[in-house]
């Protein structure tokens, strides 16, 4: 077997590993190697090879014959300087493949067998399609509760796991799909200001115009390392800071990675995505937010109870204390839909402004008050008042600039974007309807989450009055071509509906 | 919008189209694209854009800023030369992926949502994780009837359609699973000296470890242009070419580029693929062959049975005369496995040779006679009599040299396989049980279909008495890495059972 010499391609090419080979090389010659196949780089001394899929290159200058080329994550998993000798081999495909194929005839799959697929995964043993394969066959089989379970805890293994050292740890978490919603930022100061171990970590928007890692970017950093956290933690009881730096659950950010484009989000993945996340991250007591709504992703009361209780059974296997709510999911919570809009949102009700928005304020109470009865000490049905103390107080303000200042302020703050355009009422009456999806989507045609400025402010909400010709949002976005996007879908279809009175809430 | 200028990146990325933008590039930047989003890139001149997937590039050498780098099939679609300006915008998903998400929840599609998938992948307006998606849907909920003939409609819809302006235009298909079994090759010879009309083309392999099209090559040119094979047919009234010239069916070509990393081959894709290509191809008349064996792709009666219907039920649908024939799939047909050692037995069984296999022989025959019997003029019953008189005769063996001929003999016909190893049987018996999927393992692992001469010799079959220590088969291979594979996988299972007695068949 010769050796072939590393060199870094510098092309990003995400989270799949992709090996160049010239093709007139004599190893890709003499080896039957075909472009997409897999195959193994080993380097000189020990330590475990990387996987990557091979593409074949005409241009010595990218990757010449004796070469072998590798993409930036690809180079950096191997670890080893460029220049270095390396051997490659045809790939064997991954053993946990035939799982997966029974999988997808509609079989049932044991713990062992998530465990393989879960370990092939992390090592970068499939392919983006071997995912997606795997992701849909268990979207649309959908898996039995006890699969998920299996699913949950091969999540959790592939990954590092935190110890607070602490009898209670609590965590909260929403399912998502309702755009502004951004109670997160209000509970953690508010439970951490109470002196509950809070260390909130949260992922960026995956479909969504923003994430409450996006969000809180606004103020301050959020990709610190895990000492670093740590200590931040011990000190405040609480921080706000991005999952993706501790190796949590793993498993998880590299099937986000094929679900993102495919916007696929079975009830089995998301249980499994959450809960390996907080149960990885440490947490001993859970809030879990399930928004219900027309437009919200669970949209009917039945499917909401049904992920309750899949929730309550694979938490409870996990040892987790679990609490889950249904709230009302019916139209955005807030005023604003992009992160640095929504950050304004959050600082509003911590200031106590009389402006800030009340549905906002009012549900993080709410939920705040919830987890602060996982407390012994707090008496059942105490919790929103004590919550509230600590809002009005401005103890939660100081707690949030406490969180602020130790995870280290943005140095400069993002501006608001430049372009503007109000979309005004076509009929008068009262708003009946806000399609959350339509919202959510014009939010990130105007740019959000990637540029912060961008997304869409609301003027009214459900109930309110509205005459014709008055705005119902402005857009806010940062460059011309989005800005026409985000223009265009609203014209197609503006997500509101004005008729003569709102039907009562059936949530 | 600015403009970037084109540049071929010598990348072969296969089937997905790539594109580079540096990361410093001015668009890059001020578009908000990210790596993996899809871009669609215009020409300055008329004509439709081309969709690529981006990826980003630190390093000028391979794409500056400024530059827009396309890898080598997506700058062939483009069509224009290195230095043209181009645009690029932000791509919508395709409307059909919808379609895509309501077939994982198991929804039933219609004609139109098919067409409307069809035309988006064959724009290269998918990538390979959304078709994967597609396919896994497809292939889980299975479809149903009217939904593989409309997925059918469609693929039929996406490209060109021959028509050879005579009233009997004869083809046959073999599902696949059983190695060896090259019939096809002596079917064509056999028809076309009748005077029937049957301009056969194949498929390379996919997942086995030959396909005829690769099987052919050893004698002749298989890659021969629309215009060429037709003046042949008109001539020979048969060819033995590759299909993936003519641009039959498009949207098959791309699908397998996914099932084959896959190996998902489902019931309605496999009647959607083949029926599509035969009923582009412009055949009237249809044999369909199906093995049935434990470890053929068809194991039990009744499956054999429900496929049968459905090709029949999508063939009646599509104007087509179809004949679907049961054959015994226990074992491999034939002798050899792999490009060249299939190709010496089609040549054993034309020369009549008293070693040539006599299942292959026999199968044959018989699937011949029931293709001559589509001749109204052929009498029932006397098929068998004349596709022997026919091969016997030598006539058969004079229109596959005229054939090979036409299409151009192999200038330099490839050479045996350097590195041999015999497969000895571990006891004395007889030869029970010979595992069909096996032996393409060991087949494939040892080089085929990519080194012609590679695979395996069967020596003894079902059925067939052996000593302790006499050669089951042998394994030839080209390159020292696929000869230890394959000698490796041949130690793990030899593929073989040696017992008292063989089963009565239950085919």
């Amino acid at each position: 077997m010769d050796f072939l010499t590393l060199r870094r391609v510098a092309i990003d090419t995400y989270k799949e590993n992709v090996a160049y080979l010239h093709r007139d090389c004599e190893q890709y010659r003499s080896e039957g190697f075909q472009a997409l196949s897999k195959i193994e780089i080993h380097k000189v001394e020990d330590g475990p090879p990387v996987l990557a899929v091979l593409n074949v290159v005409d241009d010595a200058a990218i990757t010449a014959p004796g070469e072998l080329g590798l993409s930036e994550e690809a180079f950096v998993q191997l670890g080893v300087s460029e220049g270095a000798a390396v051997r490659v081999v045809h790939a064997r495909p991954p053993a946990s493949l035939g799982f997966v194929r029974r999988k997808i005839g509609g079989e049932r799959l044991t713990l062992d067998e998530y465990r393989g697929i879960a370990r092939d995964i992390t090592g970068h043993r499939y392919s983006k399609i071997e995912m997606a394969a795997f992701l849909v066959a268990c979207t649309e089989t959908g898996m039995e509760r006890e699969e998920v379970l299996y699913l949950t805890q091969a999540m959790v293994d592939t990954g590092d796991r935190l110890d607070w050292g602490e009898p209670l740890v609590a965590d909260k978490h929403c399912i998502g799909g309702v755009p502004g919603n951004r109670t997160t930022m209000l509970i953690v100061p508010i439970v951490a200001a109470h002196g509950m171990l809070i260390p909130k970590t949260s992922s960026r928007a995956i479909t969504s115009p923003a994430g409450t890692a996006d969000t809180m970017e606004v103020l301050a950093e959020v990709g610190l390392k895990p000492e670093r956290l740590r200590e931040i933690v011990r000190h405040e009881r609480g921080c706000l800071a991005w999952g993706g730096t501790a190796k949590l659950a793993p498993l998880d950010d590299i099937l986000i990675s094929v679900e993102r484009p495919l916007a696929i989000d079975s009830p089995g993945q998301m249980v499994a995505s959450i809960l390996s996340k907080k149960s990885a991250a440490g947490a001993t007591h859970l809030l879990i937010d399930i928004p219900l709504g027309p437009t919200a992703k669970v949209r009917t009361r039945s499917d909401a109870l049904r992920l309750r209780k899949l929730f309550e059974y694979v938490g409870d296997r996990l040892g987790l204390h679990l609490e889950v709510v249904i709230t009302d999911g019916r139209q955005p919570v807030g005023r604003g839909i992009g992160p640095l809009l929504e950050a304004r949102d959050v600082m509003q009700v911590l200031d106590n402004d009389p402006q800030a928005p009340a549905d906002l304020r009012e549900k993080a109470l709410q939920l705040a008050g919830l987890i602060l009865e996982f407390d012994p000490d707090v008496r059942g049905g105490q919790g929103y008042v004590i919550a509230r103390d600590i809002l009005v107080s401005g103890r939660a303000l100081a707690k949030m600039q406490a969180i602020v200042g130790a995870q280290g302020k943005t140095p400069r703050p993002p501006a608001p974007a430049q372009m503007r355009q109000e979309v005004a009422a076509p009929s008068s009456g009262v708003v009946t309807r806000i399609d959350n999806l339509q919202m959510a989507r014009i939010a990130r045609l105007a740019g959000a989450p990637m540029d912060k400025g961008a997304g869409v402010d609301l003027h009214v909400k459900l109930g309110d009055p509205v005459r014709r010709g008055q705005a119902l949002y402005t857009i806010h976005a940062q460059f011309p071509a989005d800005f026409g996007f985000a223009r265009e879908a609203a014209e197609a279809d503006n997500g509101f509906g004005v008729g003569d009175s709102l039907p009562p809430a059936r949530i």
